[in-house]
């Protein structure tokens, strides 16, 4: 059951979470989760690469339309809990005060899903490094010899990886398909907050299908019409088999 | 929920579905679902080394003591419905009788999930020829082009694997935990059916145990005192997060 | 340079050759190739599930409609030479004497390139088949200790693999991208033949458009607006690097 | 053999040595050979979850429990050189002091194997910190133009990875079996050393019994009754097979 | 220490065995082993295309060419326990009839060691037909329960793969390097018994020098001037690290 | 074709560049395109080991006796264009500013193509860090929110991995191949130029003959006589099959 359940959602740069989780970010908020996003980055090195076609466009500009164009789709998801933390992008560049607040963040929210960047994409490394900074974090969290002044020491939680761009070159494999058929009007409008990269509103969109497609064939579920899909960093561990 | 639904496993030999799964069907049967066993073989060739050391052993003696010993592991578990096919081992060989016969099994039982062998046992090529086999007549099954009488075409089930002697060396990879502290007497009673491999019934024994503590700290839950591992055919379809 | 090439494409099923590589075939044949399509089967058991729901369908009824479509594809992509072997599907069974037809055809077109389904399908057996046989008649088709009246033998060709339905469970990985926006439109118009598979229409057309994207990002040229990708079994042989 | 050989033993938190290579020190030392463990950290932070729910306990005292404990096991393996080189754990830091220090204990002691952490822990960032540290820090030991005053520089030796506590999920795969059943009973009482862990050590006797399991069945030898495993980084080099 | 051990080298055409593994074959005899080589077929379609452009050239005089060469070769190696089989090769067709004589010649040569065609090349489906084959007889050979009048079940024995002609393409990674320095030269003079494929005699000559730099690089021991490398089926299992 | 193609070599030592693409890169210059080659170190720790033996050997000393003779090389292989970074070796450590200079150098020189060090060296963390560092800066460089004073953005360029010292062991898997037939006695005296060196001569003297062994076998091409291999980052992307 969704209701009740808490989802951190890690972001390396401003519009990833909505290609990739926009639908599952809907669907758990419309289903009564707690959803936390956390976008590390507005991307505006290495994302925003219409916007400074924009004559006159700067860091400042190009940051303030990313940050408003987010925050429209975050709107639309349902999303209350967002959060900017601003760092630069391309490179990500990783500190101790990084990692810090990072496992804060994780103690506080007390997820018990996060979901981010995959292990590996091929074309992107501020995204490998985000997944290695969240896992290692999850892990830092987890103990509870890690000290940490008005933090509780979390119990593991499941984590699941975005799809890359590129799935096959960067050996992304769906270990979890969600539906999200029910969502699936809120996602397209949140990516359509996207003006300037309208060529990703199109892929996003078919992706959905696709995933769609595969989620029913592999279920046999005629209902699953849009999925998003996600990779496991573990296994299922229940009490029966799913 | 596990009551109605239907699980189909499939055994090369008369022992594999005990060791392996035999926590899982206990469960199964336990909380109400509908189990089937098909044995394919009573590994009188290939998994009686024991009993092949009794004075004046032939293969009919064998075949009598692995049936008893199977018979009486089932009981304990629950299993009313078990199929011995009395195919020769080491090696199987298939045929078209026996790839029909298992489609029509499939369709007849309609499993929402079938357990047999994973891909590839480093030390059993038997088990490699079944885990082809299940798959390939899962396809036929699902299919309703393929024409049988008095058979109706399946939906597409999951299928998993049963963990392997030697787990790393056949690249298998846990992708389902199942919790079977509920049922684990059962499982440890149903092992000892098989006198003559005191050894086997200690391992496996241990592997629950390990898989337990697996599953504790994979998913931070407790209560997870004894688990079996399966690894995964298909993604996890579903509409949440699992 | 395409004019002049020969290319072989060897097709499990009546339409996988049109779904896979439609575009890649109507530009080689386009712009002067000599293009060869055998379809081993019309797919009757196994990817004609929506003409069996017609009333009163039989085989013989299933493989008509197949056979008309798929020659109407044919003809929209400009196939004017196209071998109907006529097999049984699901399970497609490989014997000597398809075995030798399939070295005599290699040997008789003498392809610079063949097309067929790639290593692995983790949803159809009969595609894996497929690719196990046309790779080993290739290698029998290059030797010239293999005697074949009326042949000779050939030199050793570049062997590509069709995209299976669902990639990344597949363990597809794309070797080659060919762009096929010129002919774009022939391979849709060739797809829509297959009238009661609208699923699959519109599934692979938005491959089409999603691996265009792909080929635009990995080269950096915006011309390619719709694109097929196949894996290579040998890497590149060439004078310069590519 | 064993006699005379060198072996250092690299362990990222205090008892990791003991779980994975208690054996197989313990045999080494008893046979003859000179042995020398260095303990990267106590494990504070990341490895004594039950020391911290003591009442009061600090950094401090942990850290002294974890000392006692360890050097306890150490005694009863009879390891006589073992370092403490107290650095913090989760994260493990590098830096090029820590780097310097490898070099030098690794061309001082001469090593003709080196034991420590495997390429990949899944739920252990120390581990694969560790594991790259002390493979590059190898090779500029064995390379004669990375100099460093009063060292000489070392030959290539064999390094070898331990086991992760989950295997699959961590890619490993055994490469080395060694049989410890001579110093069995020494490795479970060094493992009783570390009270707080109890569930470890139950964990790892059954692991013994297990690998003992999978050597005689390998090898055919009956009189393995206990082993451990480790990874190979490279490949057996000799004058016959092995 | 190699005297007294037994080595079976099953080879699927007449001279894959001096090329792979003729320097450890010269070695192990030298050394007082015992030996039996067991050739498939003569290779007469797959691996004779130079005889073939002899003029008048037969199926039988190609056979008897291969039969002399192969006889010389297996002389200066000193091999006197050699068996031709004489099947057809391309394709290599087994059936129980030849499996149950491989499963009896295992038996009976009882060996410590086979080496035989690793599990995968990329350019020669014999070689992997010949790899499964062996693999499943030697299951067979150490299962008591498999009756074969007048033999005696096997112990496990070690199984080898020798290197293919395009190492990486094939998936073949070295688990064992032998030092074949000292019969070197026996294994050039072997390799040039093979008068109408002097390209290979080059290719596998500087083949062994190349191994033997990479196993002095890897061991430190610069004594190692040829070696033959082969893959392994399974781990060491030793009393010692090697 | 070559004429007019922009190809950048980044070579972590001194002479990387020669033994694995010496023979490219000749073709290239020959050929008409536009070549330039960055040297990061010296290779003065790492890679100078029969230079240290000299008495009286310097850092100094080892760096101009490097410098010296590949320039010398530089010059055989038609190289005008080639600079010395002179960063330490055995460890390279990568600062923000070498990452700068190496994103500017990329968006300056304007590459069609990259060659750098493939992914993974088993021997050689040095190499898999400028792999690394090599593919980041492509990103940079092609992201045009990468602002730097005086650049221009890049198109995305294909990239190419050196074959490692020991390839199986490195997972590296050939993706191209380069004929260097035209230009293989340059090759062959630019390598002469490391003296001290002679075991690499001789081994990648015999390495363009295997790969160029290779390069007939998969391609029927019988002029192939030596040739270079690559891995590829990315598949290719282009009008025809390749």
């Amino acid at each position: 059951m969704i209701k009740g359940k808490r989802l951190l959602v890690v972001s390396a740069h401003a519009a990833d979470y909505v290609w990739r989780s926009g639908g599952t970010i809907a669907k758990y908020i419309q289903e009564g989760a707690e959803v936390c996003v956390v976008v590390l980055t507005f991307g505006v090195r290495g994302e925003s690469n219409d916007l400074w076609k924009a004559p006159g466009a700067t860091a400042e500009s190009v940051k303030e339309v990313r940050k408003g164009e987010t925050l429209a789709a975050a709107e639309i998801l349902g999303v209350k809990n967002i959060e900017f933390w601003d760092y630069d992008d391309y490179p990500i560049v990783v500190d101790k005060a990084l990692e810090e607040r990072m496992v804060r963040k994780i103690r506080e929210f007390a997820p018990d899903y996060i979901i981010s960047h995959d292990r590996f994409d091929i074309l992107n490394p501020d995204h490998n490094t985000v997944s290695d900074l969240v896992f290692r974090c999850s892990v830092m969290s987890n103990s509870n010899g890690v000290k940490m002044e008005g933090t509780k020491t979390t119990k593991q939680m499941q984590i699941f990886g975005f799809e890359p761009h590129q799935t096959e070159l960067s050996h992304y494999v769906p270990g979890q398909f969600i539906d999200i058929t029910p969502v699936y009007e809120k996602k397209v409008a949140a990516m359509k907050c996207f003006k300037a990269q309208s060529h990703l509103i199109e892929y996003y969109t078919q992706r959905a299908f696709m995933r769609g497609n595969h989620a029913r064939r592999l279920s046999g579920c005629q209902d699953y019409k849009y999925a998003e899909s996600f990779a496991r960093t573990f296994p299922v561990v229940s009490t029966e088999l799913l």
